[in-house]
């Protein structure tokens, strides 16, 4: 089995002459990725090891596990330490980059030993800007989860029962999202990031403030994972906010779209209709060359505008941002928040998600994932966007 | 809301303790925690901070989300550097411990700002050896899951039909152990290990190597989480191996047991009762100041000598370990492989794993996570070990 699946040849070929061109320009000579996001991004697959690539564009593939994978430029290796042995002589590097912001201390510390002369750099800034600008091949995977997560998302409202719990509701679309060929494991760049699958959120629960750097929070179930769902009665007059998982095929589209158990007050349907309000604003002044930090400030004025501003990002405690880069990982580049120093390219995939917590109420507002176009931003997770009943 | 979950007061006090005596012993003045694993333990909580630990036994929490933590010993800040402060004068550390093993490069070249003159060590082998021994309190904590995990595995005969694919009953017993109370989150330590709420193996697909440290494979549905099914139908003559997650409550058991559908080879059945006898074997003999070695060449004598070699931990690629310590992740200490520098101390709550691939049949075996005590292991994960048909 060859470690590039057939269908990624020419894609990865593309890539790796963009990694050897971002480094080039830096005058870095080489990067050694092992983190499992980059391995998949340059080779197609998932493996225990390492990917060496040249500023001349040459990629090398040392597999720890699994036993099998096939290639001209594949080398088992039992420890990094043996990747010295091929990387010797007039070839070697005077820079290298390693995943500094990724990796434990202890493994750079091993792996500097591979290059005892050269300059370290950091691999994370490089190989996060060359992710950032997706392919059409890409695209394509996103677009096909946004068409899964919709089809997913549709049928929320056949399995509520009145009653139900919100962990009994999660536990029914975890079941839809997984049968419509959700991978399920939600991944995610940092080490203070976790999540299940998504979250649920309802009613006054939506208020209570997570450790977590996502949108909204919750308390959770338990003090282990203390997010999402906390087990009481999804009641009248609540909303459901549904922002779970979209990871169809080793890509994942983010999206969020809000239910309501019987009548909700104004307040909570005005700001859900701002949310939209605001995609469609931001949907038409993303394009290329916009700073990332000019849609937050956009969103922000016609929050103020509206008076919602208490209500934003959420009440208790405020999320710094309302959009993200998504992809292979669900937090990628550009982030789209006030001190935001990117500028929108085409290609970028930007998750929006202007949300507002009402007290008593539960969050509103939808969250979809764009294409940046010449043109503006295209929609990959197209559903109805205004609040649905649940009866 | 106390950070310090009321149940937990006396509990999370024996705990620093613990740290507290190890870091003496040591000769480290102090121990700074920033992984989620290793604030929970110290805590009885998951926030997004640090926890610093003297070896005087003092504690302080610093706090970056969520808000509204209370405590005499809770510090918010909005950096790392103002732990500084916090740290000054006559109590300056002169030896800390970060997690260079878990935290990235970058992380702990930050951290290290904060204690410019202090020698820095690793606090990676010494919390995990203190975590490796169990309390009480734990082991009840790990007494519920083991009882839940056990109650959710009774139920897979009823949810299975005839004509499933792998995933499709793994789907529906994912379900089931979510309404059971599993939390679904997997915790494992390292950065080369993933897995979606455990691992289904059916068929020639068990054959298949995959990149994890797992002790068993499988293809997985796709090349960006190449492990468990991969979506293949479930056929006469197949065994059908379970082990999924058991976190109901911050700790995790961990439990597999065999179905199959219709009649299996002699070769499966025998392989699996050998993986009863190792179990009941190493149930006796491990007791405090057993080497976790000589339970690895313990089994493998016993599978040397039913001549299974072959057919055992893997065909294609074999795991290294046949056990390892579990609780708050899943590959905990003592770790049972050959080269295991650990031994075991009362206390410890291990799984056990002896496990057979089968060519063409699926894998066998059975996982149970057993307390070590005085007088050999304590079976947590209770439930019939032989295999159970599915029709």
């Amino acid at each position: 089995m060859n470690i590039i699946p057939q269908q990624c040849n020419a894609e990865v070929a593309g890539r790796i002459g963009r990694i050897a061109s971002e480094l080039a320009a830096r005058g870095i000579d080489a990067i050694l990725l092992s983190n499992f996001a980059n391995l998949y991004y340059t080779s197609g697959r998932v493996y225990c090891g390492y990917a060496y690539i040249t500023a001349t564009g040459c990629v090398t593939y040392f597999v720890k596990r699994p036993n099998g994978l096939e290639g001209d430029n594949v080398v088992y290796i039992r420890k990094p330490e043996q990747i010295a042995d091929f990387i010797a002589g007039a070839s070697r590097p005077l820079t290298v980059a390693m995943e500094l912001g990724i990796a434990s201390y202890n493994t750079i510390e091993r792996l500097k030993g591979i290059f005892t002369d050269a300059t370290i750099a950091d691999a994370t800034p490089i190989i996060n800007k060359v992710r950032s600008v997706k392919s059409e091949f890409e695209i394509n995977k996103l677009k096909e989860c946004g068409v899964h997560h919709a089809t997913a998302y549709h049928n929320i409202e056949k399995v509520y029962r009145s009653g139900m719990s919100d962990i009994e509701l999660q536990i029914e679309i975890e079941r839809i999202l997984r049968s419509e060929g959700c991978l399920g494991q939600f991944r995610i760049a940092g080490d203070t990031m976790e999540l299940f699958m998504g979250n649920l959120l309802c009613g006054v629960n939506a208020e209570t403030p997570s450790p977590y750097d996502f949108a909204m929070g919750g308390g959770g179930l338990d003090e282990s994972l203390p997010v999402g769902c906390n087990g009481s009665l999804i009641k009248q007059g609540n909303t459901v906010m549904v922002d779970m998982c979209g990871n169809f095929n080793g890509y994942m589209t983010d999206m969020t779209r809000v239910y309501r158990v019987g009548a909700i007050p104004e307040l909570a349907e005005r700001a859900h209709q701002l949310s939209i309000d605001i995609h469609h604003r931001l949907a038409a002044m993303a394009v290329p060359g916009v700073e990332a930090k000019a849609l937050y400030e956009e969103a922000m004025r016609m929050v103020k505008e509206a008076r919602l501003e208490e209500y934003f990002m959420g009440l208790k405690q405020k999320a710094g941002f309302i959009g993200h880069g998504v992809g292979i990982e669900v937090n990628e580049l550009p982030v789209i928040a006030p001190r935001s120093r990117d500028t929108l390219v085409a290609g970028n995939v930007i998750a929006l998600e202007p949300k507002f917590v009402i007290p008593s109420v539960g969050a509103v507002g939808i969250e979809n994932t764009y294409v940046v176009r010449e043109g503006g931003l295209e929609c990959l997770t197209n559903a109805p966007e205004q609040i649905l009943e649940l009866y």
